[in-house]
């Protein structure tokens, strides 16, 4: 590009890689590192490149991890009779905002996409498998996302799931609370009115 | 934050701190980073600090330079008769991407701001008038932001260099092109109006 200069193109092309950065957001981004003192940039790299080198996934849940076992595996205080199914490490951190749950959980790091070639021994179903045999587990509950993937995805752990007799459950859809009945989509509003609880 | 690993909130904090990067889109980069190889993230981290290292402000106009002069300024086919004088770096990129200025620029990496303590000798006025003095120079064009830091330190520059003898121009204000009459504000239309010129 005209005007600038490789080490900046090199930002740019490095930055544009991430998601929701495009080509400008990243010249923005690059021009503004330009600016900055030596010492923070080198503590934003060394905070990219440690932290990654840091993290590991957790050996009992698939979690984000720092040593084998997450911390939520690690927690004594957690109930180990619940697992709850999502489908990577963000939607783990959006559970446990609600400070409520107080199980296990585990992750697949995918969801099944035929379509991407994606089927079930890409994803960590066999690991959840094995930890619903080797005991202990009352319940497991489906959190992966209301779209497609998400449904099929649970549907075909369902299906594992139910000959071993433990108790399958699937997160409820529904009207966001605080939000408008009047934007609803109708897929959203039809398993609103379909999952409605007596009052 | 609850459920996230000190590596990831490392991470969260460096990126939040870059423009236009939220909390919420520091914790998506983050955990997308996390996703990707340790090669990949080696080469980010590698670009930025490297990147960042290689960058030196041209000695002649201020903008980012690899070596002692930027591009521009190294270049022999470039107009030296003719400098314009920009806020930063990224406004010479924005020139330069028309494709017609041929001549030089000159960085103030700022504007003057009172309410900020930015005084001319916080930019790089001197350093602009040594260039003009030293010889040379037939115009300078002023193309600061047409917002009020903009036309002060415009209006102060134009003041210095008119004694000099040599042309000072300003950058037109005017509706932009493509865009509707309707929505352009009225200070913008005011001087659209007062810059006419006759066809």
């Amino acid at each position: 590009m005209a005007g600038t200069i490789e080490p900046i193109a090199r930002m740019v092309a490095a930055l544009s890689h991430l998601p929701g950065i495009g080509q400008k957001s990243a010249q923005r981004l690059a021009y503004h590192i330009a600016t900055l003192p030596l010492e923070e940039v080198r503590d934003l790299a060394t905070a990219l490149w440690q932290g990654r080198k840091a993290i590991r996934l957790c050996e009992a849940c698939g979690n984000y991890a720092v040593g084998e076992r997450c911390e939520i595996c690690a927690d004594e205080k957690r109930h180990n009779g619940q697992i709850c199914v999502v489908r990577d490490p963000r939607d783990v951190m959006a559970v446990e905002r609600m400070h409520e749950y107080r199980g296990l959980y585990h992750v697949l790091h995918g969801t099944l996409s035929p379509m991407d070639g994606i089927g079930p021994e890409d994803i960590r179903i066999n690991e959840l498998m094995e930890r619903v045999k080797a005991g202990g587990v009352d319940e497991v509950i489906l959190a992966t996302n209301p779209d497609v993937e998400g449904e099929a995805t649970a549907a075909y752990i369902a299906r594992l799931l139910k000959p071993l007799g433990i108790k399958v459950s699937r997160i409820a859809h529904g009207v966001p609370v605080g939000s408008d009945l009047e934007y609803a989509d109708e897929v959203t509003l039809s398993r609103a009115m379909a999952g409605r609880t007596e009052m």
